[in-house]
């Protein structure tokens, strides 16, 4: 019998794969400026303080680096995260697991919850990579609508009464991909709304700490009474996302499944790469390396901006005070995903915004990434897309 | 609303978790001799290298291996892996997935092909990891009759007559939990089966390199002539389990799905292991490693071999030619669940058979590992459980 007689299974109906995946291979060659993806910066990622730190802990402790770990976490990662976390979020948590990137937090949430059909409450925009994950759970992602300042709590608790969710995906810091931030006194009502109706909260933070103006935000989980708020975190964004380490926080209960899961996943999270993470802690080596990448960020930030300012009338964008992304609105009528290509030609590469919504649509939007290129790129590529953009308003 | 009003997915119903890891915990005190699991000796284990491996490869290439990596797999790895599978199996293969150990391949193979109730004919015995995944998928396992030589052909075709499967997972080489090997004249009619009826066998073969004993089987894949066979490889074996490098080798179509549910599972496996791996490969550090990895194993095992050869009478044992495992049957009557705790009271661990059973029963069984531990200690934990077995028997 002929393979192409082979069905697969039904979870990925209408799952094509990412888009950015897709993008990242038209767009992998050299002189490219990329707006797309959510890398950091080359000169963010720290290689000389991990290679020493491997060093020191192949020679401490490289048997048990090499051998079978915990499902539930290597040790001394585990000793030394509670504490980050629970300084981090200002508020005790029960229970933590490091997982294999703060994706794979999000399918172990997704496997331990969702049945077929169960509704996801989720931003529209969201983040794509999350979207596919729900998606291949089957879950039915219903949009809640935002404002400037996030979520808006009446039309969540409206959704919530008509949908009878089983979860909210929120992504509240510097959201993936518009940049926005819930403000602070959303975040109790979210809290409370999510114990009231009994729905989770997958508060997914990983650009926290990356803030480069206005004060910090207390968590969403830092309000939760009842553990109905499982907090994802990554530390992708603030020592290396090659690495793969990330954690999940929240009810030892949930974090229980989710091991169990993880079991059958990848057994465990490398030894290696958690004991990395853990000397960051350890040594104390975060508060000092965010201030300096944020120190560029915020340069590489503002100068998208002011680029910005200089699109054709009628473009809009939001002013994020941390994070990865700008999120672009183009006059209506304008096709950002026919445009890319001509962007390409030109060696500037950007994700057209209509990705990242559950229900499509939106075709005059794009996400910006400015982290993974410098400010001299960031002119340069600015330029392009509004030449690009202005042509097609002609 | 209390937190344990909450449901967890259905998928969960009737899946406690992996028994061997619950053993582990409770084994996890200094003294103990372990026969459960299996764990390369400590002295396997090759941190120096490793150690100056990382060293090599963050100095050259830090940078890219801290940075966010391709789905698809490392890009030296992707190089070196292809020939090497290729020389493995003794064929060409269209393409191979560098996946988090080759657990992830089983799931993401999984999660590319099983609806839920769609039937999988396993071995019985079985791996515990890999039923634990494909519960969790709703697969319906169907066990097939195995003799001292494996999966007995007619009863592998009446079943797929009977139960129209979507896959075999089979593990051929030094099968875990019973230490048996596929015969090679019916590895080719396996392969024929698959064809014939359209049924994808997952060739599960981590083992295939500790050969102690009698000349090399050729893979099922090896005589698969229109790809529905998806080899699944590891690394964990033979250079390191906590790495967390594995591999998947066969049809693009399938290995693309895969992929795609990868982006929403880990994104990718880190570069930095992914690297090592690319070392060994490379620098052909592997069949050196091998051997001396054998000539002790093959001590260790015969070790075992001989102190089951005093066990009380009617207690019957495999003989393997390689691998980390023999399987012991005691007489019947004994559950050896039972006297799990006696021996672990005497400081001595294995895992009891009945786990390894899709269906349960087969009390008097149980899995022994002789890797991980020392002649003197297999000397001193046999003397152990025999003992505590006479007992039983008296």
């Amino acid at each position: 019998m002929k393979l192409d007689s082979l069905r697969f299974a039904s979870r990925f109906d209408g799952v094509t794969g990412s888009a950015i995946r897709e993008i990242f291979k038209m767009i992998a060659k050299p002189g490219m400026i990329s707006f797309a993806g959510g890398n950091p910066a080359l000169s963010a990622l720290p290689d000389e303080t991990v290679a020493g730190i491997v060093q020191d802990v192949m020679k401490l402790n490289g048997k048990a680096i090499l051998q079978y770990g915990a499902t539930e976490g290597y040790p001394a990662l585990l000793e030394s995260l509670k504490p980050y976390v629970e300084k981090q979020l200002g508020c005790t948590v029960p229970a933590v697991l490091p997982v294999t990137g703060s994706t794979q937090a999000m399918d172990l949430l997704c496997k331990a919850l969702i049945n077929p059909g169960d509704v996801i409450l989720v931003e529209n925009p969201t983040f794509l990579g999350n979207m596919q994950c729900m998606n291949l759970y089957q879950a039915k992602l219903v949009p809640v609508e935002s404002d400037e300042n996030g979520i808006i709590v009446d039309k969540l608790e409206e959704a919530i009464i008509r949908h009878k969710p089983k979860m909210l995906y929120t992504i509240p810091t510097f959201q993936n991909p518009t940049g926005k931030t819930l403000a602070a006194d959303r975040r109790k009502p979210i809290a409370d709304l999510a114990a009231k109706y009994g729905m989770i909260v997958a508060e997914d933070d990983p650009y926290r700490d990356l803030r480069y103006a206005g004060e910090p935000v207390p968590a969403i989980k830092s309000y939760d009474q009842e553990s109905w708020v499982v907090f994802l975190g990554s530390f992708s964004k603030i020592i290396s996302p090659g690495l793969r380490v990330g954690y999940m926080a929240g009810d030892p209960a949930i974090l229980r499944k989710c091991t169990i899961g993880k079991q059958s996943t990848d057994v465990h999270s490398a030894n290696l790469n958690q004991a990395v993470v853990d000397q960051y802690l350890r040594r104390n080596l975060l508060p000092g390396h965010i201030e300096s990448i944020c120190a560029s960020y915020k340069a590489q930030m503002n100068a998208m901006l002011e680029e910005l300012e200089t699109f054709p009338v009628g473009t809009r964008f939001t002013r994020p005070e941390g994070g990865l992304f700008i999120w672009v609105e183009l006059p209506e009528g304008i096709d950002s995903k026919d445009l890319l290509e001509k962007a390409v030609e030109q060696h500037v590469a950007y994700v057209p915004g209509t990705h990242f919504f559950a229900d499509g649509g939106h075709e005059n939007t794009l996400r910006l990434n400015f982290s993974n290129s410098t400010i001299d790129q960031i002119r340069t590529g600015m330029a392009v897309l509004r030449s690009v953009f202005a042509e097609a308003l002609r």
